[in-house]
């Protein structure tokens, strides 16, 4: 790149992380500075904040607790030649899961704080509300990608400069730093799942069906823990969760090449997925000065839309520039232009399947006029048929990718579908943006209902909130897609790991009857996590079923407005439900892999690791797109469509939103995080396991 | 085994079968000697038995067409070299589809007879209707493994002995009997599957739900079509489901001695599976006769439970003869035995999650208090979560038979899988027995109630049917669990069918991204093939809804039974829409192997035969485990609990049933044989494409 000497890749690439989270702390003072309205929507607003603050506070005590526990045995367990240093290792955890938290509580907390002030923009146009609430969202984004960033590069940087670790072995202590990332990830997306669901599904059973009485409104006990699931579950959880996306992809590039390609790429191909994300990075802070309404006012998908194609073209540009003069060859550069490719054709494919203006979705509105069964029985049908362009868009990014790959100077495939999956992932910054402000937009809306602004402030945010709703499903695609790719690659260095550690090579064939055991297990991963979150839903939605009912029927005046309910209580009840809850799917991850590396041997657990990602992959499209359809079916009846609010179809797609909300947000999204987390721990597992050959 | 010098073992196993026939024959004339009733009990069952048999040779006529295109594809495109000879082949085919379709006709004949039989037998007592049920599911149960080992051995023996075709050479032929059964039984779920539940959910949801009258009453216009879909589907689809199983995996277990085992096993490697197959044919004639209610006269479970033990242990006791005679090794009897065992566990796992006695059922029933949305969430949970055991079960199965496959003579592991599936398989007559009396006093239950026959007599089949529930779930989780067995055995004939044609060795890698790109797409076909299902079944109770709706509001005076419904129309709607919405999956699943196979080569397809067998396995269990669990759980109200007959609770019990109906007998139960048709079909166009390499 002839960068004058002292500019090296990982030290721009500190720099440009720097840059963005400086952007983002200016995008804070300017959400601040904004209108936060009256007395009674700052009120509101405090109670969500306060909700969302000690939530959040106990998850990230009780993840605590498993991460010392994890990094004393890291640091004390793995032997010094594995790995080079279990402190190294034990050190890159605990910043990766430290960041990665921060990340979370950065994004949460201007969450809660853009939500009012998105409500009183709005009062004064649509305009107004759109870019306090985009500009919320974008401290999400860019936090997430600036901390991811500045992480592995300032990890790589140490381990290089000031450590004197050799480029070729430095990648390989990143992934201590990539499973600190994943096991937050895997706590925020089940606690703040489950938290944000049962609230949600436990207001709706007896405010909208037993009460009667609106989404939002204030004298539902439940209405504030409601919107506080909105912040803990779909900004903080999304965001470390596509934290530990961006970052665990990253070094698993950097692994491969440090691994196996130092031969024909050198240093280069260890450092250009970094190149990559300083590059995408700059390109998403342009991205978001075209998020901006046009002369259409009405179409705010549009908007985001042109922030985001602004962010693929001059990251694209960017790309070829930097890969002519890190790597030399124009495959590699055709290989990252697949993962630029994806991202568009995730977007089209997700807004198909969960738009109202789509086949989908109307079919299980007209479904529904045949009462709840039916409903159901088009849903689960339109989840189960929408992986299917999903897995021909990845299989098809995975064949092209690889045959980049392979022709390119670094003569690997596998490498070609690592740079695809990096690039895809490089936007991360502005698609995180448009997702996050779904919630900001969400609670606005309810802050809009409680306080009892005017009508036309409610129609705005449900305007807002209406995009919101399929920009979560396309971002839901978005980092199960990009999961898949980065696993692959993941599994990959699980075999060079074994290799390393025994000098033997490993091949998992079919045909091995243990490589079938393994698949079969990591197939049923899925299954039990996904029944696990499911039934945890329910459950803790049932103890807010009971609460509520029990304050409408003690607290006298609820009901008339006289008397206020004790959010409180209900806030209380879910953070326990969600922190309890969160403890079996927590170590069913994380020890399965371990168990099953130990007793069972390296062989399973590769075909476990290629059995976790097939199935995971697959179930979490099916749960994240039919859960959107779902809930867009029920918003399409709403608008007027067989019969209307209230009318018999209404009331059956009412039952189809219920079951899509574990599905879409608890279950569906969660997977994402179990693959990875599964990847993680059994790529650092493996030089201890390597040489246990239980069975011939 | 010291036999005079004629009566070699496929001799043997032919005169075996034409026991099991003959002894079928005598079954028949028995049921068909008990009263038949009243007139208007035998109208009824006119009405059902027309519908029947009009239903089931329309279907029989799809099929054919498709099999005259496939025969001539066998006979005409298959060169010479490969399987030795494409007529043959094609002719295997045609006498498998044959058979298979004969098994099921016989099975439905008697059915839609033992129905009124039992009825008329239960007014006089519960010993009495069961026994004319159970005799009644006996001939379906005999006349599968009759015909089934009468094709395999007979082929055999002409093969070896008429044409001169040395012992190794002939299995090869045999695949094409198997798929011919595999094309029925595709088309025989599939169709049958979608007629049984849409004519099922059609007629509760105006008959039930909206018009409020109990299930199987004369004056539901869809009643007669909703018994029918009991024999076309859970009878007739079943028989052929099971039919193919039994003899694919005969098949699978002798190709596999045949083209890899000859050195160490010789010929009786190849035979010993038809033995096994004898043996327990016998055992299962004896098994029928100890099915008899005990002192305890309402343990019918028990009455089948000792039917199915005495079948075990004479199974297990002629195993042990028979293996030392044949092979000398006592450890393939063990695998055997492990083969034996699974069935008995999984009849134990699955009566644990679909019995109202255990805990899944009875949270799906307490889930139903707050409504149908959380008794969907729980139902769907438990779904998932019913993989486990099952999981384990096979796992530990193939473990273990590994192990001793591959201490045994043999010197191989895989061949002690096939023992153990055989083993499994073997007793098949005798699970259909226990399984396919049920839709004969499912049946027998809606002759009463339509006939107007006393309270005690509806107790009586009643009590009948609620087992049926459950020994309907066993042989469902039997099916597809000898199913995935089968599978990996016929994955392994596919790899020795590609060596064999290009003498080259296939490696199917997990490091190969084309094995993975086969995994994706092999785990995505169960999604797509289920939700087509289930699309279906919703569609074609839509057609059924409208058409009640119409006769109720044109018809004057259906409701106070002074007119009667035209049952024939709803017959004839369901039959159309069955046979239309079965043409999409059927071709689905025939030409995605092939065009998998020609477009992108055999290791692709190999990855696509063990994803579709991972996945498949899952979701057939998921689904066939879930609805059952969801249709107890109703049940489970409806004896009281919670609010019993008529509550909240129940009415939200009722949509879960709604939806677990297409769940559990139509896409579940059709997986399975999606899994077969696509293995045998690889099995078949192996030696053509294996030197197909697309890409390196």
């Amino acid at each position: 790149m002839n960068l004058p000497g002292f500019l090296d890749v990982s030290t721009v690439s500190i720099i440009v992380a720097v840059i963005a989270l400086v952007y983002a702390v200016g995008l804070i003072i300017n959400v601040l500075m904004q209108d936060t309205g009256s007395q009674k929507m700052r009120d509101i607003a405090k109670s969500i904040q306060e909700g969302a603050s000690a939530y959040l506070n106990r998850q990230s005590f009780t993840i605590l607790v498993f991460a010392v526990l994890i990094f004393l045995l890291l640091a004390y367990v793995i032997p010094k030649g594995a790995h080079n240093n279990g402190l190294l290792l034990a050190v890159g955890f605990f910043v990766g899961a430290l960041f990665s938290a921060l990340a979370g509580y950065i994004g949460m907390s201007v969450s809660v704080r853009a939500n009012v002030r998105t409500a009183q923009a709005s009062s004064h146009s649509l305009k107004k509300g759109l870019m306090v609430a985009f500009r919320g969202g974008a401290v999400t984004g860019l936090s997430v990608v600036g901390l991811a960033l500045l992480g592995v590069a300032g990890f790589y940087a140490i381990f290089t400069k000031l450590l004197g670790v050799p480029a070729g072995e430095t990648p390989n202590l990143l992934i201590g730093f990539g499973f600190g990332a994943s096991l937050v990830s895997l706590f925020a997306r089940v606690g703040g799942g489950i938290f944000t669901k049962a609230a949600d599904v436990g207001a709706d059973l007896v405010g909208k069906i037993e009460k009667g009485i609106p989404e939002d409104d204030p004298r539902n006990p439940a209405v504030i823990a409601d919107n506080v699931g909105d912040n803990v579950g779909d900004c903080a959880g999304m965001g470390a969760d596509l934290f530990e996306t961006y970052a665990v992809t990253l070094i698993a590039a950097m692994i491969l090449a440090a691994s196996a390609l130092t031969d024909t790429l050198g240093t280069s191909g260890i450092e250009y997925p970094l190149a990559l994300g300083s590059i995408a990075v700059l390109a998403s802070i342009a991205g978001t000065w075209f998020v901006r309404l046009g002369k259409n006012k009405k179409n705010i998908m549009m908007a985001l839309y042109r922030g985001m194609i602004v962010t693929g073209v001059l990251s694209a540009i960017g790309f070829y520039f930097v890969t002519d003069s890190m790597i030399g060859d124009i495959n590699i550069f055709y290989a990252a232009v697949v993962g630029l490719v994806v991202t568009l054709f995730i977007n089209v494919i997700t807004e198909y399947y969960t738009s109202t203006a789509y086949k989908p979705v109307r079919k299980i509105a007209k479904s529904s006029e045949t009462g709840a069964g039916t409903n159901i029985i088009s849903g689960l049908a339109v989840g189960l048929e929408s992986t299917f362009l999903p897995v021909i868009l990845i299989v098809t990014a995975i064949i092209v990718a690889y045959f980049f790959g392979e022709a390119s100077v670094a003569q690997s495939g596998i490498y070609g579908i690592a740079i695809a999956a990096v690039a895809m992932l490089s936007t991360t910054g502005l698609v995180i943006a448009t997702d996050s402000y779904g919630p900001i937009t969400d609670n606005a809306g309810g802050i809009a209902e409680m306080a009892n602004l005017p009508e036309k402030v409610r129609k705005n945010t449900d305007a807002l909130d209406a995009v919101g709703n399929t920009t979560k499903a396309v971002t839901k695609g978005y980092a199960i897609g990009s999961a898949a790719l980065a696993a692959l690659v993941l599994f990959q260095a699980y075999t060079e790991e074994l290799t390393k550690a025994t000098d033997k090579e490993f091949i998992f064939s079919l045909s091995d009857y243990r490589v079938i055991v393994g698949l079969f297990i990591g197939g049923l991963l899925p299954f039990i996590f996904a029944s696990s979150l499911m039934e945890s839903v329910g459950k803790a939605a049932h103890k807010i079923v009971v609460e509520v009912r029990r304050q409408f029927k003690d607290i006298k005046g609820i009901m008339t407005g006289k008397a206020k309910p004790e959010y409180g209580k209900c806030v209380d009840i879910v953070t326990k439900a969600a922190l309890k809850e969160m403890i079996f799917p927590g170590i069913l991850a994380v020890t399965t892999p371990i168990l099953v590396g130990v007793f069972l041997g390296p062989i399973v657990l590769g075909g476990l690791l290629v059995g976790v990602i097939i199935v995971g992959f697959l179930m979490a499209i099916s749960m994240s797109t039919g859960g959107g359809a779902w809930d867009n079916a029920k918003k399409y009846i709403e608008d007027g469509n067989y019969g209307g609010k209230g009318s018999d179809a209404h009331k059956a797609a009412v039952v189809g939103d219920t079951v899509g909300d574990p599905y879409k947000d608890t279950a569906g999204p969660a997977l994402n995080a179990l693959i990875k987390v599964i990847n993680t721990i059994s790529l650092i597992i493996a030089p201890l396991i390597a040489g246990l050959v239980i069975w011939s």
